[in-house]
Parts: C-alpha cells; structure tokens; sequence
C-alpha cells in the first residue's frame, strides 16, 4: 500500500497553475485530497456544492465549514438547482455540480476532484456496458481543461483504501459519502455489486480497468496525432465542413475515425460505429443533388454539395404568424436576427408595407416568388438556385402578406409587387442566423440579397 | 430472435474458397455450424479432435461419427497429445487442437468454428481482466489466415440461445458441450458467473461487449493503415530492425504504436503499455555504445547502433564443450550450423587442427584472440570493433584448444598459432545461424572471415 503525498499533487498540475479550488463534499476522498491540496503549498479554495437533494445537505455544509475553519482555507458554497425533469436526477445533479463548479473557477485555477482508482475502475465498467466504443473506455482522464482553467485528478492513481489509510494516518474527519446521494443506479450497482464480485475473483481488476482506461487515451491521442495531416486536408477551413470527395479516398475504417475525430472536435459525441459506418456509406454514395443527413440525439450531420456539414440538435424552427411592424431588428432566440439594410431598387421592399407589418413564417411547401423581371417560381426552386441547403428551409423567415403569399426572403430576394421600382428607397431583409457553438457552419451559407 | 442460415456461412467466407473444415466438438454449437455448412452447398469435412482428455472422449467420437454418416459428410478424427507440463491443460489442449485443425487444413480450405456472441463477450470480459490493453478487446476475428487457409467464425453475430433455437427447428443431436473439458479456469468462471450476472444487470451487456469488439478491431486495422508510411521510413527494410533516430522523432504515443505494430508484424505480442513506454524512453535515450535490451515473457529487443532488433525468446546458447571433429558440417537445433569454407592463408585453420579435433563453446569474459599480424586483443573488443551487437556473444561458438584457449571464431578471425601461413590450404570457419521465425534479423550480422 503506497500512501498519497502532496507531493502527487504539484506532479500531476499544468504549468502555469496558480490556485487549487478542491472539488470538497465532506466524504473521505475529498477530504483526503483537501489535506493534500492544503500541505502543497500551493493557494487553496474549497468548493462544496450543495444539492438540496437530502435531507441532511445543511450538516453536510456545517461539517465542511468546520473542516475549512480549522484548516485555515476558505470555503465556498455553491447551491444549485438539480433539474431533475430533463434527464433524471443523478444526471442533473451532475450537471448542476460541474456548471456550479466551472463557475468558481478563476483563470488559470485548476479545479482538483478526488476520483480514486475505483472510480476510474467504476467508469471504465459502465462505458463498456453502455457500449461506447473504445474511445469511451479512455473514462476520466488525470488532467483536462475545464471552463477558463483546467481539471485535474491527482489520485487516480490511488486506490480506496489508500486514501483510508491515509486519513486515518492524518486523523482526519469526514462524513459519509455525501456524495453517493447523486449517484446515478447503474453506477451503484457497479460500485456495490459488480466491482466488488470482479474484485474478489480477479484480484488485479481494478488495476487491469485503469491501465486499460490509460491505453485507450493513449490510442486515442496518438490517433488524433494521426490523423490530423488527413482532416486538415478534407476540411474546408479549420474545424469547416468536410469535403466528402477527401472522405470518399479513404477506406471504410479511416473515414469512421476522420467523421468521428471532426465530430468531436465540435463538441459532439458520435453515434455508434454502426450507425457512423452506415451513415457515412449513404454520404459516399449520395447523388450529387440529394442532401442526405444523420441524425442521432447528440448530433446531426447533412451533406450538401461535396461537403458534409454538422448542424445543431434542436435547432428552432422558424415561428409560424408572428407580425413584424417597422423596421427595426428582430431576434428569434437560438434562431437568428432579421434586420433590414436600406437600398435602392428591387432588392430592397417599399417601406409601406413594414409600415403595416408583414407576416414571419416557416417556409410551406406551395411557397412562391416572382423576383422583378423573371417568371414567378417556386421558392423551393429558388433556394436551390441559390445553393442553399435545404435545411436551411426550416430557419430562415419567409415574410408573407396578409394573404399568406410571400413577399420577401432573405437571401432570395423581393416579390414583384412589393419590391421597390427604380432607385425609389427601399429595404432589404438581411438574415444573421444565431451563433451557436454546434452550428459552426453557418456562415457558409449567410448571403444578402 | 433471428435463426442463422447457410446464405451467413457463404457470407462469410472470403473469396476463393474451396471446402469448409468444420471444427467438430459434437456440441450444440458446432452440431449447427456443421447443418449450416452442409447447407451451403460447399464441399464439407467435419474435423474432431480427441484430446484424451475425459473418460467420454471415445463416445464422442461415436456420436460424431454417426452424425457425419446421417448428413453424408466426411469425418477426420484427429487424436492430440496434450502437453499439460507446458502451460496448464486447458492452454495445452486449446494448442494441440488448432494445431491438429492447421494440419488438416489444405490450401484455400476454410476452418469453421462456431463461436457465437457470448464466446466473443466472455473472450472480451477476459482480455479486460487480464489487462491485455485496447487491442486484446478485438478479440476473435469473424475472418483471419490461418495455417495455409483462413478461419472463419461466421455466427458471431448470434446468440447461444438462437443456437439453440435453431438446434430445436431442425432436430439436431447433440451431446452436451465436449468442448467445455478443456476450457480453462478462468474462462468457466467468466461464462458461469460473471456473464450471467451482467446480463441479469445488464440486459445489453452481451451485445455491448460484442460491438465494443469490432470498435476495437476496427480502430486497430485504422491504425495499421496510418501507422503503415511511418514504419515503412523506421524499417531498414521490410520488416527489418527499426531506426532508433526516426522512433526518437515521434511523440511518445505514437512510438508506441509503432513498436507495437514492428513486435506484432514480427508476430511477437508486445507487453504493456507502462513497460513498452519506459523501454522506449530508454532506447531513445541510450548513448550510442550502450546496447540496452527489454525482455518479456513474449519477447525480447535490444538496440544495437541506431537500430532496434527483435530477438529470439528461448535462444538457446552455444553448449559447453563440445568437440568438433574433421571438416563436416556441424548443427545445434535453435542455434546455428558451423561449417568450414576451404581458403588460402591467414584468415583460416591449419586442417590438422580439425583432425584432432577442437572444443565448440561459449565465449568466457577472459577469452583473448592474436590475429595474425595484430596484438593479442580480449574478443569483447575484437566483437566491437567487427560491430557485433554483444547479445551476439552467447550465440556463437568459439573455438579452442586442449588448454581452453580460442583458436578461432566465426565472423572475427583465427589465432595466429593455429592460421595457415602463406597460400597453404586452410579451412575457414562459416556460422549460419537458424532459421526462426522469431529472428528474422539474424541475417545482419553473419559475416564471413
């Protein structure tokens, strides 16, 4: 048995760390990891997240105070709401505790949790048994950035009883397991079942599962390493769109990786590799006027043309009715901004009819548009003239009269009876869609009329 | 649940294949594999391998018998000596039957054997346990070569019970599981407890273990594919020793892939990750007159120069004392064959020397040679100034006299008291080392005098 020093704690931090704010619920881990953190020498802040979740939450907090009271560190309290309803309770308090956590952080600090080799063990096991893949057997890694800082897991290299040990040696006090109160059930089944049973049969499980866990970010690394001279060549621009011609050259087992490396380089986790295979076959395969997509619940990925585009999960639709007066801007949250840029001529409407108010809809398969001078078309057939995705169809408004006909469309241009003749004033509807993290791409396709 | 059909054998063979050798235990298993190859309408051989080992080994046999006499297929009984010395019965067992099953393979026949997904989840849950890192979770192949033809597992896709299922449609017998006598301990603890216990928890555990497989597979061919332009500049020539200089100009993640990949292509399974990193590390570092080694139970590499070479595990050394008498060609088994080339001069042995006969033996730290016009010089150095890597020492006989003094060695040189004079006929000493699979890097240092 090898007991924890301060001295793995300065090992395991990034250069440039300042602060440690220790991850702090009272139990014997983090306990463990806050004495640590406090002989280090290093400044310290504690981080205790109250979930209101138990009953006994308020002791928890008192027993915190009085531990950083007597270690002479300063303790913060973050209490935060668990949204139970959106993916179960274990989950939300989860992700209530990180946000809560990622808040406290400084530039620079280094947020430390105390994730032991049974946790990592723990998480390697139920990864395999939700069937993520090998890349979700790489589970917690020792250092990651985190928020404006970083996260790091200074014991992982230490097993339960070590840290025991090591607080019994120190005389330290802590309170059962608080955290345990937001554990999901299929992590406590791991923990009091399944570890234990492979622990007893197999004594070096554990270690097995975390070396294991160190391969596969190994792999996983040296992988991205590999691959980064090919994405950067089948990109249109950094983090871009994929050119399916680049991803087409490949063989079937490189194009799975390239999808799911330029995936998760924005920010989404990829499908199955079954799932990705398929999808992926469908892109190659596509007829150069088809627009076929994958969707899975943390992702959605389309191709247009020779590239591939990754395009937001719940992603809003345009609002059906909604009456714009005037000709100030309006903003559709998660959606984008309708403005309207002054011109001259037909591009551009006769203001009257904003002095009115005019109609912003979703597009509807009937949808026409006579644009001055040319036979009246239909807007589907305009959009795609215009190479515009059809996707975009659900996003985009489509200002519409009293009668529900168009009269103008960002990006396409201005029906005949309500655009301006000649150099009279007019305006021109302007479309500058919402940024979004997970929707890099669209600026591909923002035009003006 | 889906039933196998012949249309999954025929899918899964390669291309070019003429008969089917079916692994034929008399199981429920292979009892279905054996109806769905008949099936196939390809040329079947049904292959039993009688280990011996249980007291109903022989009735087996009957029944195997009298099932290939129903389905009017051929039977080959093939009796196999289990080495239980070795490395326990089960592992015995299991390569004295794919060894039999190799042999009756001819070129272009398939070896069908029935592993279905829970063998495929058990063999994962396994490599998990004993730590054998992200590539041992690819598991059994659905398609590799084996011996002069290929193996193929074509119901990996289905479950024990759609056997089972399958079994019961079509009246098959069966008796109960011949092949479980020689699994080995841990395995049976796998499949009775462990298994059974994940999937009561889990009811996507088999099928989670089964993909996680083909990920892994999948992600292993990838990287050969990325690693291939890399190791290709490493290798002196195909398959040859690696470049210590471009291993260096790797980050440390992907020279272990690289090693891996050289170990595996060389056959040889590369030991694990913390090992390998640190054996690299001092590979990469070593100053250029060290010749530092890594040895595991599977394995053995040293640097020698700027290179790399794989070695021979279980080389056998050159045997003490041996008398080598007249001019005939002498062989040690593992070893190498001492033969004499007839020369004029200094660079061979006066031939009365061999008619009385000299002592064959390991070269001893003492040893000391005088080339004829040159000092007397200790071997070690003459080894080092003919760029004998040192592990070379123990593999090459030297030759002395009555008084345990060298007379002449192999690649280096004779003594001058034993050197013919002048163009007097002489008889130069000529090593051939083996040929081992194992050490296809011998070839570098044979020289001749």
């Amino acid at each position: 048995m090898t007991l924890p020093t301060p001295a793995d704690v300065v090992a395991s931090l990034p250069s440039g760390v300042q602060r440690l704010v220790v991850a702090f619920s009272g139990g014997l881990d983090s306990t463990v990891l806050l004495d640590l953190a406090c002989a280090s020498g290093r400044p310290v802040l504690a981080c205790h997240v109250h979930h209101g979740l138990a009953a006994a939450a308020d002791d928890w907090v008192t027993h915190c105070e009085s531990v950083c009271q007597a270690a002479g560190v300063d303790l913060r309290v973050e209490r935060v709401h668990v949204d139970a309803h959106k993916a179960g309770v274990q989950a939300g308090a989860r992700a209530a505790r990180y946000a809560a956590l990622a808040d406290s952080l400084q530039a620079g600090d280094a947020l430390l949790t105390a994730h032991h080799a049974e946790d990592q063990a723990e998480t390697v096991l139920l990864r395999l048994l939700r069937g993520t893949g090998v890349d979700g057997l790489g589970a917690m890694s020792p250092c990651q950035s985190f928020g404006v800082g970083s996260l790091i897991r200074p014991l992982l290299a230490y097993r339960r009883a070590e840290l025991a040990a090591y607080a019994e040696a120190r005389g330290l006090r802590w309170v059962d397991d608080p955290g345990n109160a937001s554990l999901r059930y299929d992590r406590v089944r791991v923990r009091q079942h399944l570890l234990p049973t492979l622990e007893s049969e197999w004594p070096g499980a554990v270690h097995a599962l975390n070396a294991l866990a160190h391969d596969a970010r190994a792999d996983r690394e040296a992988r991205g390493l590999l691959l980064a001279p090919r994405l950067e060549a089948a990109l249109l621009e950094q983090d871009g769109p994929m050119r399916v011609s680049c991803l087409a050259a490949e063989p079937p087992v490189i194009q799975c990786l390239m999808l799911r490396e330029w995936l998760r380089s924005g920010g989404i986790r990829p499908p199955g590799r079954r799932r990705l295979e398929a999808s992926i076959a469908a892109f190659v395969r596509a007829a150069p006027d088809r627009a076929p997509e994958m969707s899975w619940p943390e992702g959605r990925v389309a191709r247009f043309g020779d590239q591939l585009y990754r395009l937001p999960v719940g992603w809003p639709s345009v609002p059906d009715n909604e009456v714009v007066k005037g000709p100030e801007p309006r903003t559709w949250p998660g959606l984008g901004t309708l403005s309207w840029r002054p011109d001259a001529g037909q591009a551009g409407l006769v203001p009257t009819w904003l002095d009115a108010g005019v109609t912003a809809r979703v597009m509807r398969p009937g949808d026409r548009l006579q644009i001055p001078g040319r036979p009246r078309r239909a807007l589907k057939s305009l959009f795609r003239e215009a190479n515009m995705p059809p996707w975009w169809r659900l996003h985009l408004p489509i200002l519409v009269d009293a009668a529900d006909e168009p009269l103008a469309v960002p990006g396409i241009g201005v029906d005949a009876r309500a655009a301006a003749s000649g150099n009279a004033v007019a305006l021109a509807p302007v479309w500058a869609p919402a940024e979004r993290p997970d929707a890099p791409d669209w600026h591909y396709f923002q035009r003006e009329p």
